[in-house]
């Protein structure tokens, strides 16, 4: 579980004027690829929300845009697992175009109980299951 | 021009399944108070449009979340220049709700030549009409 | 509640590489005129999602696209109740730039049973509110 | 070039609060449906904004919404060239989850000459290469 690779072709409708990518998708991709992650590891996020116990908003999110995206490019985007807070996960993101290096991200994740939206520990199933492939923080 | 406010409601169609806006749509909105303050300083990203000398990507965009925002909310946006380099622009953004802090973000913009791709610097005219009213960098 | 009127300004997030709006997001702003007609009846989209007692899915959208919309363009939407159903409600709108009409649009609504998904009747609230200014077909 | 298949999965970022595709979405994949047939025709939406001598505006979208569109559903789109006008395209588009048909759809492109933005005929070689499986109209 320490990485996951996803791909996307960058869409017409995802096109700014300049006719790059505009950057906030970038953002939605990368959630995608967390997706991904996650389901890898057995916790689809279909799961989660019709289990209906958690919230995991995002906390914080960055990225950096090295290359500009353009039309029809296929975007290979690798995830891996940044930290364990106790109840929190880090995730880094690397968006690729062939050999090149387009845009790096992070983002980090907060577990919350749907009901109180106060923070809960990560499941530990989930824990179990990142930390097995990588060291926790 | 040291900062410029605007507001927004949050949509229906920027809502995730939990109800609240979708992380990378807050980017979205700081690109819209970035290009008020720079339209009120007399740059209007539609001129640089229709001029077609400069691409102004973004190099670096982070946003921390710190509360969840709700349909129908009223945000109000503050931006304010942050820095200014020599072919970037830095920008930061303060998300409220009333009196409550939900988000900030900051974004870092680069003048480049529209036909070469390459870093210019930042229009002269526009750099005075920001550096007037705050300390170069 | 005949009609409702709102208006919005082109963003550049919403443009195409041609530099108009993207055809898709004339259906988003379409269903904020919606969401603001119900509401002005008392029946905000919020309180429906709070309530969970329906789900109100679009059972047909359409646009006709007479004059591109352009970044910044201050377009106001004209929203009417075109039709009352027994479990559905019509609208149409007119997109208008200044005295140029830019698009025409409907949709239908269908009123469904959370649970079930089944289609339920109007609430008679809602449809009072709606018919007392309107003839019902 | 009678009709091209392609398929998208559900993102977590165009569901709405109900959990379903936020239906103005569906035009943003069928555009992709309908760039991909294009492709296929050879005629890339890349290749034209490339050479920029048209632009290929909407002059009419409509879709029928008949199932809701859930998270990681992976729903296949049949796009088929419905008309060839002198200066238009319409399209048709299926929406299936498996066997289920869940929406239809269809769209009319108009040719404009850039510059005028006046109507202009459809390409002739993109004409023939249409029309070589399909009888005009």
């Amino acid at each position: 579980m320490r990485s996951f690779k996803t791909t996307f072709r960058v869409p017409f409708h995802e096109l700014d004027p300049a006719g790059v990518l505009f950057h906030a998708h970038l953002f939605s991709h990368a959630h995608e690829a967390y997706a991904g992650l996650l389901a890898k590891a057995g916790f689809s996020l279909k799961a989660f929300l019709d289990a209906g116990d958690y919230l995991i908003p995002l906390a914080h999110a960055e990225a950096d845009y090295l290359q500009p995206l353009q039309l029809d490019d296929e975007v290979c985007i690798t995830v891996k697992l940044a930290s364990i807070g106790n109840s929190s996960l880090g995730f880094s993101y690397r968006f690729q175009n062939g050999e090149v290096l387009c845009a790096t991200a992070s983002t980090t994740h907060v577990f919350l109980d749907r009901r109180s939206r106060q923070p809960v520990s990560v499941p530990e199933a989930l824990r179990q299951k990142l930390a097995s492939a990588h060291p926790t923080r």
